[in-house]
């Protein structure tokens, strides 16, 4: 008979609970796939009285997680608190020290301390499995890691905030305003406690970071990417660039250039019949890019009790099975510290503006252009009754540095009425 | 210094050569990702001559597969030539029984000896791993066996061979016949040798008899499959069902009932704003439900050089890092026998048939249709010029059984002009 696999699981939230669920649901069928029973010694959360709808009375309780992440009667530290410090971090940290493996869902604390954690573990002969953070019940990190490991990975792109594209296609879908669809998403319970974190991009950045270092075999470097929200994206910019057939997407692209590691996480424009254009609401995409496989697209719910559970038995049946990988794929300490590389891949970009309404308005803001070797794709001037007249512009291929050269001679110029907006267009 | 793992390549057709190419050129990141070298000891194929645009110089030739499986310095045979029975099947079995892991793309000799060669493979303590026999570059069998390991799943659907999408989506988009599109995919070299193999279905159809096994633990049962080719699909189906929202697919499902386990390879109509109704060309779509993760979507190159060599690596680095789990993802020992069950869950299915234009020949359809106890969703009379009358009925959800005998009913009446159409609509 072989030993069963412990859990210690901190955190009992939706996704805590429904690990729990599945842990007795399917104990049969998880020793059949995993060669060995698995079994919760003991749980920790932040209410203990509380209905979750599971019962827990067989496992033992800790008020304290890093308490619960030392028992000797746990194999792997099941971290589901979240936070990028604190509890969670400690609990981690403790896991590790006394020769725990840990499984988390934790990708703000990865994002920050991803590296040190993973020299940690890996000197203590320890892993961090993280699936569940990142797009969760997609399989992503897997597909990267193991499923893509004869590739050097040429891009990895996604969209992976649930929440950003659910207001981005209700926006669309309906014609309504970013703040009506924000309270909306609120009311729905959709938002973090601080929604900066969903729309500010911040959540998706983390998530970007952590796929970056996996597949560019560099330290996490959440703080070098460029991170932009979807705030700032008007109905008029989703409905001028679904006119042009484009969508609007809060898109991470990772991209390892000749000048450095790229890392945007921001809003592009992509096209209408890509499978990231097409992609609706809270569902997530991943777009997997490497020089012997092509291309690769994995969609599925980013969120979520069911679908985040099951990304964390995935990775605690890897455990039971023996699987034993470095934390991003290769050892933390050969990973390189990648130098930061900003947009410099040229792009299309849509540019969105307000002239006056007068003759030569428009011959001068195409002169800018060319003044700084920007050649226009298409062009199109909006009827209007106000004074102003909406002009919308899509470029050839450029660079960031000679768009912002022409936004600048734009800005100088006397027929620009406010700040043009300019948005990449990705070949996806 | 680590061991490295020493491969032996049998078959070095565009896969074997890719997978020759990525070893050569991707030899440190492969060390990275392993933590050991991977090497190739030697090499077997039908021609020692032909030009294959790599060198082989320093591998050991081999013209016989199975002595190329039994040599020492060998510790994964990578079986490469296909062919359900003969030297494939002959070398896999040298190389499990002389202590080898294998790593296969043959979906034929899976679906037809797979449940014997796991139990063998299992009994000696080594691993097959066939993730390039299912989908090309798709992580797949990856995904579901170890990524959902924590779900209980629900249905597995693909379109899985990329020659019938290919001749399904030019036929529509060209407005061309099946015969057209089909000469132009022979030109192109898209078919097997046996064509029937891909516009048949067999080879989808092998490819989703391995995906049940893993999905529902049981033994690989392909002759139990039901299995219709496209080569009946007329280009009017294709228009007609464009006309109603729908896409005609060579469509894989698994699902397990009440009554047993079903396994479908036959075209299907899906909806064309689903992804899989907007997968286009030759791209393979793989759709994995679980109990706990909802929909999962995977999509990428099914076949060619680079994607198939990618997930040949795959496998090998899994090796290398000593990922060992048993072939169906549970021992083979413990995979249950299923009992075949056909179409026993309820859909809704198009109906086209011909009509002889004479007042009453529509009701004496649907007298019919209500007689059978199936109810109507939609119909279409479209207009005409010859005497007969092309009529297009979709249906509420029936039974098969049901469908039968109504299409029995049907020829029975006098106003039915040749053999109806019955296409079934899959809720995906």
């Amino acid at each position: 008979m072989p030993e069963p696999l412990r859990l210690g699981i901190a955190g009992l939230g939706t996704v805590g609970t429904g690990v729990v669920r599945i842990v007795q649901r399917h104990a049969k069928l998880l020793e059949a796939r995993s060669g060995r029973p698995i079994s919760i010694s003991a749980i920790s959360a932040r209410s203990r009285d509380k209905d979750r709808g599971v019962r827990l009375d067989s496992y033992a309780w800790e008020d304290d997680p890093v308490a619960l992440a030392r028992r000797s009667d746990v194999d792997v530290f099941v971290e589901l608190m979240g936070g990028a410090d604190g509890p969670a971090k400690a609990a981690t940290e403790a896991a590790i020290a006394t020769g725990k493996d840990v499984v988390t869902a934790n990708k703000a604390m990865l994002a920050h301390h991803g590296h040190a954690l993973a020299l940690a573990a890996e000197d203590a002969g320890r892993v961090i499995r993280f699936e569940a953070s990142v797009a969760g019940g997609i399989p992503v990190i897997k597909a990267l890691t193991e499923g893509l490991a004869g590739n050097a990975i040429t891009r990895v792109m996604g969209v992976m905030n649930g929440t950003c594209n659910f207001i981005l296609t209700k926006m669309q879908h309906e014609g309504l305003t970013y703040d009506a669809v924000f309270d909306e998403a609120a009311k729905l319970g959709y938002l973090e406690a601080d929604p900066k974190l969903d729309v500010g991009g911040i959540d998706a950045g983390h998530k970007l970071a952590l796929l970056a270092a996996i597949a560019f075999g560099t330290q996490v470097a959440f703080d070098d990417m460029e991170l932009e929200g979807i705030e700032r994206i008007t109905i008029e910019d989703i409905e001028l660039a679904a006119d042009m057939g484009y969508r609007i997407k809060l898109l991470g692209v990772a991209q390892m250039t000749g000048r450095g590691l790229e890392q945007r996480m921001s809003p592009c424009l992509v096209p209408d019949n890509s499978p990231l254009g097409q992609l609706e609401s809270a569902t997530n995409m991943v777009v997997l890019e490497g020089d012997s496989v092509g291309q690769i697209v994995l969609r599925g719910p980013g969120a979520g009790e069911g679908p985040t559970a099951s990304a964390v038995m995935g990775d605690v049946v890897d455990i039971a099975r023996g699987f034993r990988l470095p934390i991003f794929g290769q050892p933390a300490a050969s990973l390189t510290k990648a130098k930061p590389s900003r947009a410099s891949i040229p792009a299309p970009y849509y540019l969105r503006m307000k002239l006056q309404d007068k003759p030569g308005a428009l011959a001068k803001i195409a002169a800018v252009l060319g003044d700084a070797g920007i050649s226009i794709d298409r062009m199109r001037q909006y009827g209007h009754t106000d004074p102003t007249a909406p002009v919308l512009i899509v470029t050839h291929k450029t660079s960031r540095s000679a768009l912002e050269t022409a936004i600048a001679g734009m800005t100088k110029t006397s027929v620009l009425v406010g700040e043009p907006v300019a948005i990449r267009i990705e070949a996806v």
